[in-house]
């Protein structure tokens, strides 16, 4: 239906590829980039065909090439903007990855040393952090479907993420290299404990083995047999097994994947900052992952992009959007306790419009960080500073700057012609959805839809839902590249095609000028692989 | 059904009306009370029957007197706990309040005089704050189902109020005295755009009214039209009304009433804490509040009393609660960014239990204010310090002491043998959710329940749910008790009673031994108001 590739306006893009200062927000730095720009490294595009990509006026729709898959056949689908950036600042990463055990005898890791094997990494690149590593893991990425070498010791996850830059490309090339090893690192560490069926988390590490292997029926037991001991102190009684403390919370397997993901990020972002002093890493980006492990998707995000399940037709939200409105209350309240984080030319009040120097004294509508409605105040002198919050929509910003509040990156951004950092304002922790996959039984139309905000700004999850059930419901169901054509299809949709009047889709409502990109994930394979 | 009161054990209840030091916790103060302490007002009750309503072993259930009436025959029981403190430290109000305009032609008011009339206020005390109040304004509360002599000036609203004490009784009874005016003062302040159709609250007051007196309609096209003039700041051309800002936040009126209680909640608090320098105001207390207004009802909710909309036996929630749980990651932000507030004897992490020093160098689970998961890191001496979040369900605890996290008062309250003080990581806002009662038809068993800690520690929404919609289906619908009968018998559910294994409901659980209260309103009467 559409051409996959066009040339027409691609010599415009000449030396894109070169690195260094070629409009990409580079700030002229003569760092090395520590990635190339490139697409996505499943769509296996050549230089020329990503440099073709960046048409801005014929805006080609990219999809996998008929030789590539994804797992579970993911269907894939981007465009880029309409002119905003050079270089279209999505990026996506999918992969299978096998976390190895370490081998057993070693209960106690050896954390001084590290892994050797990670050099096997992409590109020969360590993650540069984690120092502290065990001796003997083995941290191996493969790739698409092709059968992998795993054993029994090992911990398979499926990958899936999505990354949207601003200001520059760099953080979104570099995450989507390397945020899936963090989060691989950090699974590895508790790996042992998550392979162990009936095991709930040992509260210490190293604690005698009657605490630890309790199935969570007995550890519940024994848990309140102590606790209903009452809140003196009073050690365990000969007939019951030694608990040293009485009340312990009990933690699940499940909040230790959740909480692999949430300091993965944190580590990728502390990455960022690193070697921003070595490399040029520009920019930020926002971050929305997938990974499916023993059964349970958990979709991470931080940042403005979204994860929708389609089931049977009907939407189930698996994110929320982090943006200046979504955050206000928690970006205030951070401003009141570090008034100083403002530099003395913001207001951490809200008022719905700036204000003059001669309506000092009349009442003006505002809300602080305890409020969600609003009422009067009487003008003072501080608050004519700009707000800390300040539009509406799509148009809102931080400190006037930017309008998404997570994500990695962005370390040196700051308010324009000051040396106000935006930084402190904006949070890399991702927010953490789980969907007990293997629980339920899916359909070949069941899928999750992941999209940055390009999107999501033109089409409302409902149409979304109804263009994926209605596309799926006439292809061949045994068509492996459904899936794909699907993500093509929703990101036409959002495109739409170049009118007299710009880009325009369905009700002659305007098409996202955005880059676009699209996963649909078909959830029927996740009941397949357990 | 229930004896109404019993007088078994009155006796030694002697001298708990006297206040002073009489195990109501006032850490013998010898300061007056600021009001004395009695059972609600609505009850009607004598001092012999307030006194004969604290039999612990008894624990008669409190229902309303015949004679009584509240607004929409709104039912209403309570009982006292079985012995965790001397006096029933759950509080409640229920008011019809006419707030009166101010006098047409004082478009800006002079805000620097006091209304004289305030005096007004019930057992002549004033809110003793507020100082800047219109001069011509009048609060005037009245009672009960008799007819207000409101004006097509004024602005009626019913209100509904629980507080839960805890330390002592003597925030929760303040509270329960005046919060409703705080409320009816903020509303005061903005019910001429209130009363206005069509109004959208003018951003700055005293603006030229062109911009204050649009529809809602012709308001958004002005704004639309001004801020497609784009962000240069041009001003507007001949042909547009003059408006001196393009980007304008619009604030719905709603919001404005969520503004007043919001801040109503806020004053309460500072007044009690004002006036404790005069005053023994003992304790501190959770509020939750109805106020029904022009149509909607809104539920402001500080602490862990529960508000659901029960309709056609279906659950709607109408607030959430607030306790070291479910705000935990507020509270640990707040450490995190102000440590001083630990005293040097907590940490903001969470552990599942305490550590030992032996255990340095171990890895143990936690979680920061960042995580919803948990993680494993490796003991350091500073995590030996007791967690500021500890404990699980009804037992966990901020700073070791308290089991909720937002409320009135406590402003004396510290850790136990120490300097640290709770109340930083306490918030007196009110969550505000809003039901528009108005839009919808609803019949004589659609209620909205409201109930203290003690309610539904024992019973689920859906037991509450059922236990009423089964006994207002058996009642006569004509029966203007029948809404009082029905809080009665939730009551006894949740109270259970007395057998040798102490206090027990259905399947032989045990009873709540708390203090409980309950309202049940019914939601019919909101259609007919309008």
């Amino acid at each position: 239906m559409l051409t996959r590739m066009k040339s027409a306006v691609a010599n415009f893009m000449g030396g894109m590829m070169a690195g260094g200062s070629n409009g990409d927000h580079s700030g002229g730095s003569d760092l090395p980039l520590k990635y190339p720009y490139s697409r996505p490294e499943f769509l296996g595009l050549s230089p020329d065909e990503v440099e073709c990509s960046a048409d801005h006026i014929a805006r080609p729709i990219l999809i996998l090439k008929e030789t590539k898959r994804l797992p579970w056949s993911t269907g894939y689908a981007e465009v880029i903007n309409a002119g905003k950036s050079t270089l279209n600042e999505d990026q996506a990463c999918c992969e299978v990855l096998v976390v190895k055990r370490r081998p057993t005898g070693s209960s106690t890791p050896n954390r001084t040393t590290m892994d050797r094997r990670r050099s096997s990494l992409p590109n020969g690149e360590g993650l540069g952090l984690r120092e502290n590593l065990p001796t003997s893991t083995l941290l191996r990425p493969t790739r698409c479907l092709q059968q992998t070498h795993e054993t029994s010791e090992d911990l398979t996850f499926h990958y899936w993420a999505l990354f949207d830059g601003h200001a520059g490309s760099g953080a979104a090339v570099v995450a989507s290299r390397l945020l899936h090893h963090h989060i691989a690192l950090h699974l590895q560490e508790v790996m042992e404990i998550l392979c162990t069926p009936n095991l709930l988390p040992p509260t210490c590490l190293g604690e005698e083995p009657i605490n630890h292997h309790l199935t969570p029926t007995s550890q519940r037991a024994l848990t309140r047999a102590a606790s209903l001991r009452g809140a003196a102190g009073a050690p365990g009684s000969p007939s019951t097994p030694p608990t040293r403390f009485f009340t312990e919370k009990k933690v699940s397997p499940e909040s230790l994947v959740i909480g692999a993901i949430e300091n993965a990020f944190k580590d990728m972002d502390v990455q960022i900052e690193k070697e921003k002093a070595v490399y040029n890493i520009s920019g930020g980006c926002t971050a929305l992952v997938v990974v499916y492990l023993l059964g349970k998707l958990y979709v991470g995000n931080a940042g403005d992009s979204r994860a929708i399940i389609i089931r049977a037709g009907e939407v189930i939200p698996m994110s929320a959007e982090f943006t200046p409105e979504s955050e206000r209350q928690r970006l205030q309240f951070l401003a009141y306790m570090q008034p100083h984080l403002l530099g003395n030319e913001f207001t951490h009040l809200e008022f719905p419009r700036r204000l003059h120097r001669k309506e000092v004294g009349k009442r003006i509508l505002y809300r602080d960080f305890t409020m969600s409605g609003w009422a009067y105040k009487t003008i003072e002198d501080d608050d004519l500073k700009f707000p800390l919050i300040y539009g509406e929509g799509k148009k809102a910003r931080v400190l006037a700057t930017i309008g998404v509040t997570r994500g990695l990156g962005d370390h040196n951004l700051k308010v324009h012609d000051s040396n106000i950092y935006i930084k402190p304002f904006l949070s890399c922790c991702p927010e953490v959805k789980v969907y007990p996959l293997a629980q339920s039984e899916h359909g070949a139309d069941d899928v999750l839809v992941l999209g940055t905000d390009g999107l999501w700004d033109v089409l409302s999850n409902q149409e979304v839902a109804e263009a994926v059930s209605c596309f799926l419901a006439n292809c061949d169901p045994d068509d492996q590249h459904r899936y794909t054509m699907a993500a093509q299809d929703l990101v036409m949709r959002a495109r739409g095609v170049l009118k007299d009047r710009g880009w325009r889709i369905s009700n002659d409502r305007l098409g996202s000028g955005d880059d676009i990109s699209v996963y649909i994930i078909p959830l029927m394979y996740g009941n397949k692989q357990n």
